[in-house]
């Protein structure tokens, strides 16, 4: 390995096999093959993609990347070691994973003696000639191999000597990779960071070589296998020949960010884990988070600058792909994580971002955020004109009355917090520039429930008027509710006049009760969540009357996506 | 300080101020009150209740909790330092704190110069004596004080020396706490405790004793204030006399609660965080994880076996008043935190639950779910049956009949979690206890708006078919919506026959929406919460049409009322 600053940090990706484990989550080989792209382009070198022995769907997967392989990221096959009392070269999911034609694999086997002779009904000495013989049949086979030491921090904590024999024997048959598996997530960081260095000092491997430049542990490398596969020249030109520590977390115990940056800290040099910390229970550690904390605060490198750039983008693609919504939160991409409130705070935030920041969000590809809420003065509606590209002055008439309109709305209930299309929309109304693309006359709603009879009968019915172009256009449509049937209606109305309404969806409709004390009668916060296949924008709509409240966001999420329509095509034509 | 085994760790909750500051999170003074009172009952020490000074809701809340005081708790006002140039006496800030009348104040000042400077834009001289004279005004009007030091480590990194400085002009003005916090939440573990541990040892504090039974640092002990407040008696029996560090940390890393446990493995002894990890941008400390892992994992007494046995109830109680969805895989406390998947994997942890298991999750209230099993779901059932006062065998038909309606309704979305009396009407209908006061035959809701005209008009009505000891009954209703129309015509035609449904009255109301990418065609639960003036109890509906899930949640009210007075009917009677 070359020396190089900064020191690299192997980010190993398991979203497509550890990620889809969680509670809700599956994913179709069409869904595997997008993940995969994405992750390839931001520039991960290990994806795991799959446990082909053990299920079928994940074969097909293999086979469709040896089509039309990624450009620069390795992937990998997992599997657990071979059945106790056979040979590797028998064990069908050994074959499996040959099959899969990758050249890594990822190895998992017991580190803790208990789970050998509870779990696996075997002794300790054939879970150790299971370790062994099943990485030397793959490197013989041309594999390079990574060791995934399951539940090793549990292990190591009841019988260390055995834990440590586990890892030397998958040392010694050839594995590249020895990765510490905290399996139950229950292990805090600084225990983590305790055993990791008792391991590196008993393994005698240099800590201040685990990871670095320059880098030769004091084991004799494995040899290089023959032909089939080609030393790996990673994207930071080093070649991965010899063994090195790698860091695998759950989030159990609500630290497995902190674990993993814990052992790194300690000379770990491959962090494994999911994008948005997808994973069985409560998800393995979030990349989205590891990543800038390694490359930003801790100076290691795990990407390019252009591609960390991109991991918002990344992040919320593939919750889009997984049907998940992404969590406002999160973590240096949650839509949240750089939104500011209140007024002296918001001008401090401009003076110097960096008092308020923790990093520039703009180098993971997210943004600032200034919330209006109902402590905003006007320097917060300044900034957030800004944001929305209006040209805006204190002086401006206008200024102060979007900031009139504005309280007097908060005071009726509304929030545009979270509903920036309906503050934009308001915005361009009092600077003129709202268009009017259709005028509501007036709605009836009809729903019935009857019981009863053999089947409960139900039924839903709108009837909409609205004004378009100067035409009075009358629609009725049915629906599974009051308020579906009352959005079918309205669409039905438009989509002769603007056909894009056709590729608008709504994505989320979220109903809030003001005040729930005073009961059926209090007044009803609706927020609505539309996409149009590329962005998404959400709109509120406030009633006391809920039907109406869902009809007002409705509304102006329709209006405001023909409102990005027809920038789109002013950008279009402009370029022409 | 009493010598004490284990070594306490006090618990700061900061959800009613910090916690409130998330983006779409919106407390009423109602909602404030029941969530105190919930902390309280779990046995959380400190309640930040709010900033008095900046928001008059708070100060109203304060009144409140003087009116109904909490049991055990201190409820705490939070407030800066005063403003510059100006004396603490004469800041009106400081007066609304004091009227608030608390024993304990959380004064939050600044330990980052460029914060001063650039800021407050103040001198770094009149910075600390902004800090003494607050701190020592306080004291001087009786009252007890925590010193946070808004963006310590920040400070400390970038001028450790007038940081320091800070801290100590707290100390000796008088405050018994000193927080840290890590306001922009961008410090990682290994430096947070790097940074308490210098610290510890600048300000010549005893790492050993800090937090630890003996505990006296070679600090001046503040002098007791006169009367007003006698010293806190906390409920571990320990009086808090003299300056202790506490923590307090945000999520904008994705390791708030790792920052927290490596300040506690460090020495300091208070902890701040919020429920569920709300708070601004990525939340603070998340309290649900941060106890289970000091008091199970670390050995730190927090609060009792049965209280810590509450946390997951309160957690999603919590969640619910201030109607944020649950976090599924939130550690600890989440659904999905202790599910498990798979034959081999289900019975080695039914053999052996600590060997896939961080905690048993009975110590944290939750339950192991196996997916796709019923055998957890029927002790269960026995338990909350037991709690209902239902005598219920596992042989019992009724309990097998009981636990299949329920995954069956669990599975249309039903959730009992927060409607036991939906619930307790589902076991009677099994036991063949449930009294059918009445039939719903079926309703019609009409619900009208017009525009275009001088005032827009809207209408709801709704019509309603019951029958009443065999009598059909015919009603219609107006309401401000169409729910409140149904809640009318159901009463009106019932209160002939009941007339007790006349103290009946809906303390909330609550739309959640399934699954809302289905959009405005998702399936709605409603969760109605009616009271009598004496007893409160909550019922549920589910339907994709929001009227007849409100229907049926409004319904089972007006039902478990019933039931509830005619048992205290048969209780009457039975004395007499």
């Amino acid at each position: 390995m070359t020396a190089q600053t900064p020191n690299p940090i192997w980010i190993y990706d398991t979203t497509l096999r550890d990620g889809s484990q969680r509670e809700g989550l599956s994913l179709s080989i069409e869904d595997k093959l997008r993940i995969a792209r994405q992750l390839d382009q931001l520039g991960i070198p290990f994806i795991e993609g799959g446990w082909p022995g053990a299920n079928p769907k994940d074969v097909q997967f293999f086979w469709r990347l040896k089509e039309e392989p990624l450009t620069q990221a390795e992937i990998v096959a997992f599997c657990s070691t071979r059945r106790p009392h056979k040979t590797a070269a028998e064990d069908p999911m050994l074959q499996a994973i040959l099959a899969a034609g990758t050249h890594w694999v990822t190895i998992f086997g017991k580190s803790w003696d208990l789970h050998v002779t509870e779990g696996l009904g075997t002794t300790l000495d054939e879970n150790l000639e299971m370790i062994r013989d099943t990485i030397e049949y793959l490197r013989s086979q041309g594999r390079r191999v990574i060791y995934d030491a399951e539940h090793w921090f549990d292990g190591y904590k009841n019988n260390p000597d055995y834990a440590l024999k586990t890892l030397k024997t998958a040392m010694d048959a050839g594995a590249e990779w020895l990765v510490f598996c905290d399996t139950n997530g229950g292990t805090l960081p600084h225990e983590i960071g305790q055993i990791v260095r008792d391991v590196i000092e008993r393994l005698e491997l240099n800590p201040e070589n685990q990871g670095r430049a320059g880098f030769e542990p004091t084991l004799s490398p494995t040899t290089e296998p023959d032909g089939l596969n080609p030393p790996l020249q990673t994207r930071h030109g080093a070649s991965l020949h010899s063994p090195r520590l790698g860091i695998h977390t759950h989030n159990d115990s609500d630290t497995a960010v902190a674990n993993a940056l814990m052992s790194v800290v300690e000379g770990v040099c491959m962090v494994q884990g999911t994008m948005n910390g997808y994973g069985e229970r409560c998800g393995n550690a979030n990349l989205c988070s590891l990543i800038p904390n390694l490359q930003l605060k801790l100076g290691y490198h795990c990407m390019q600058e252009e591609q960390l750039a991109t991991l918002t983008q990344v992040s919320r693609s593939i919750s889009e792909i997984v049907n998940l919504a992404p969590d406002d939160h999160a973590a240096f991409v949650g839509r949240s994580a750089f939104a500011h409130k209140g007024g002296i705070h918001v001008s401090a935030v401009e003076r110097n971002p960096l008092t308020y920041e923790h990093i520039p969000p703009q180098q993971v590809g997210n943004q600032r955020r200034i919330v209006i809420s109902d402590q905003s003065g006007l320097s917060n509606v300044l900034a957030k004109a800004k944001s929305f590209g209006h040209e805006l002055h204190k002086q401006d008439a206008a200024c102060r009355q979007i900031l009139g309109r504005l309280k007097e709305l908060e005071n009726e209930g509304y929030q545009f917090e979270a509903a920036e299309a309906s503050f934009d929309l308001l915005m361009r109304d009092a600077l003129g520039q709202k268009q009017q693309h259709f005028e509501l006359k007036g709605f009836q709603v009809h729903s019935d429930m009857l019981q009863g009879i053999d089947t409960p009968y139900s039924n839903a019915m709108a009837t909409i008027k609205v004004t378009v172009n100067g035409e009075d256009i009358l629609e009725v449509a049915e629906g599974n509710g009051p308020v579906s049937a009352l959005d079918a209606a309205l669409r039905k109305a438009l989509v002769r006049f603007y056909p894009e309404i056709g590729t608008f969806y709504l994505t989320d409709y979220k109903v809030r009760i003001l005040d729930g004390a005073a009961g059926t009668s209090a007044k009803t916060r609706v927020l609505v969540e539309s996409s149009n296949g590329k962005q998404r924008w959400t709109t509120v709509g406030v009633s006391a009357n809920i039907l109406e409240a869902s009809y007002q966001a409705v509304v102006e999420g329709i209006e405001y996506g023909l409102l990005l329509q027809s920038a789109v095509k002013t950008a279009v034509e402009q370029n022409v």
